[in-house]
């Protein structure tokens, strides 16, 4: 199902697209381009090869161009920014949401972003220096200051009449903050109840008081953990003192859930989720050269554990022709039992609580796969080398490693968790660590015990 | 920073509940439970082992069984469902939203069905009939029928006037839909336009007529992606003759992006994204069981070609303690590219237009890494064994099965997808046989054709 998202439509377009500028006739390629919302821009940018970008790019809408921007990954809004002079950055950024324009920022080269601050009001520049001053992923950093505040000891008419005046909301408003006199953060009420009830009501008796309001120092996950248990639209955030500070909304929330995602997806692979579909040949090189590079020190513990049975491998070749099939079907089932506990860690239902319970259970699935893998593969081993030791010792060096690999797959990610590493990256290379080394011990060891001696 | 989700506030509660269940005293459990949402009590309840689990479920509220259930996964869905009396199923669900009953529905047994049919009011039964008219996964299962609808040729006083006499809003009503007096869609108005208009302003003056409604019939997932791009809180749906149907919400959205997430980690190891942690044994067994038996067959066939190089390894045995490097490096770098065209297919990024750039780009990606890499491989081979040839034999398969691992990292998963496979799924398996198999017979077939000659 999910290859499915965005396919359609998406794909459509590129293809109007990508023929369109084959064909050199522009024209066509601005019309269509200017149809769609910024996102769908990004999604397109981030779907071209250089060369293409850099001319599609340059036939947005200048208006859209800082929405755009906010909507592609890291790599290739430098690749965008790369084409632009300091003045257009300056007029594409200038009129951003603060919550944008606070994430865009540090992607800017220096003189733009005094030229942006130069451009800003007082009141506006206060905003961004304030989300500016907290962490990255944290609450502060999400937060729009844009807030629409009523106060409670005045009733429904007056709300409205003070709405009338005010006129436009701020985006994905569905409730006003009730603050009192110092600002303090009391409560929140709907449009909905607004709309439902008589211009005499009291704004007291519309207050809903039992959603807790957001802590600026909260890390984005968090917030959003705590947005999609409660289905919020938005949620006022308060300092320590419950100052209401600004407001965070559903669609800032969307896009840490699609990037926590891409985050797991991409670093079980090694992968940074901003890497560029199109990343220069060189970029692209340097860093997965590191990763792989890592993969060959572990692929040499493995192959030295090999090398202990030497002697054993020349007596019987068959061994050489086996090995793998231990060592593979190992890391197979590590795998499951790592993503599984991956995903349970992340939604935090994995803990020292009940470690031990789940360690149990996959241990014993493990021994139940081991043995019944282990006898179809030692039926297919015997027809092949018509050796019923060797079959004997596969079936036992499979279950053995199926044993390793459930131990490994509940394991080490809750100790990279604890010692503070994320489980997500790093687990799949000790995993597969793990997997081999036990697995050509286990075979190579047992063959050398019982069919050399 | 994907792993920290929910963890810090799920992890404190499930100690905190683990702790006093095993204490025995169930009334702080009973507290505790109840001071949480349903989406955290589902979590929670998908966190405990059989046994601890049943007892949980019983000491939550009646009142919130309902949402509960709607908030948990299929696994554990069933398991709860079997702790309870056809009674308290129908009193669990009576009271849930449509387009959450219909999404219930089909895990309850018939007789439940029966008895939740007949206690709902005649309207309600013909909507959910409706809903379930709709095949799972289209945005016709996913709507709500409870809309909130308008007419153009009003003013805002009218409007004002209708929904104070109507009372409460459904969840998430940020628009008021307006209709045709044949209950054509014809746009939509906010509250918030609602709120800051004078009441002589007329509907038709406030409508916003430009964002498409959804078509019944739109899978889930291209409903996520508009909702995504366009932002949106709520959207319209209509069927053929654009007659207005019901109304899909940010928080079934939220939903369906999470559950494609899952999907997409859990299918890559074989996994379904219902699984639940604590599946019973036999049943985990038998599902991986089925995953482990195509990698076995898989492994049979790289097993097979080490098998046609017998003699060569018998004269040469440094040959098996090296070729699992060149194998595992090979699956590896496949595996990157893999991933980086997983996601690219789910966006809709990678398509016919580009995947002969990105094949290019990739190939040469993994040509530089083939050398730098071969270079290091080949240099500690020969000071482990002090043979030139083997060094160059290594170097080169290395390089060679990194190209390989490329090719079938790029056209694997697109083959998949032209093929109306789920890419997620299937390609890892493709990919680790083609970088098996290659790998092997690369190294294995240089080393027989220049060290043995």
């Amino acid at each position: 199902m999910a290859e499915a998202v965005r396919h359609d439509k998406t794909a459509r377009q590129l293809r109007l697209l990508s023929s369109a500028l084959d064909s050199g006739r522009l024209g066509p390629v601005r019309r269509l381009v200017n149809t769609l919302s910024p996102a769908e821009i990004g999604n397109l940018l981030e779907s071209l090869p250089p060369g293409k970008r850099e001319v599609v790019w340059g036939l947005v809408d200048a208006e859209d161009d800082g929405e755009v921007l906010v909507h592609v990954g890291d790599e290739v809004r430098e690749s965008l920014l790369a084409e632009m002079d300091p003045d257009e950055i300056v007029a594409a950024v200038e009129d951003l949401d603060i919550d944008d324009l606070a994430d865009l920022v540090e992607d800017l080269p220096d003189t733009v972003i005094d030229e942006v601050l130069k451009s800003m009001d007082r009141e506006n520049r206060e905003r961004l220096e304030q989300v500016l001053s907290y962490p990255e992923d944290s609450a502060g950093r999400l937060m729009n200051p844009d807030v629409v505040t009523v106060r409670a000891d005045v009733n429904v008419d007056v709300v409205l009449r003070y709405l009338r005046l005010r006129g436009e909301l701020p985006d994905h408003t569905d409730h006003l903050f009730v603050v009192s006199r110092r600002h303090q953060y009391l409560g929140r009420v709907s449009l909905a109840a607004l709309v439902t009830h008589e211009d005499s009501t009291p704004i007291n008796r519309l207050i809903d008081d039992e959603q807790p309001a957001i802590d600026v120092g909260e890390s984005a996950d968090e917030v959003a953990r705590q947005f999609s248990d409660h289905d919020w639209i938005s949620a006022p955030v308060v300092d320590d003192n419950n100052i209401l500070l600004g407001r965070i909304t559903i669609d800032d929330v969307v896009d840490i859930i699609r990037d926590q995602a891409e985050h797991q997806a991409m670093s079980a692979a090694g992968l940074d989720e901003d890497e560029d579909l199109f990343s220069p040949v060189r970029r692209a090189f340097r860093r997965r050269l590191l990763w792989l590079s890592v993969n060959l020190a572990t692929a040499f513990l493995a192959a030295s554990v090999v090398g202990q049975f030497e002697g054993t491998i020349d007596k019987l070749v068959a061994l050489a022709v086996l090995m793998p099939i231990v060592a593979g079907m190992g890391g197979n089932a590590g795998t499951q039992v790592l993503a599984l506990m991956v995903r349970g860690l992340a939604l935090g239902q994995v803990g020292a609580s009940n470690v031990r319970t789940l360690l149990w259970k996959e241990l014993r699935v493990a021994l139940i796969n081991g043995l019944a893998l282990g006898l179809v593969l030692g039926l297919i081993v015997l027809l092949w080398f018509h050796n019923v030791g060797l079959s004997l010792v596969i079936a036992a060096a499979l279950t053995l490693n199926l044993l390793f690999a459930a131990l490994a797959g509940v394991l080490v990610p809750v100790t990279l968790k604890r010692m503070g590493f994320d489980p997500a990256l790093a687990s799949g290379i000790f995993l597969t660590t793990v997997t081999d080394v036990m697995g050509f011990l286990s075979f190579l060891g047992l063959a050398t015990l019982i069919l050399l001696r």
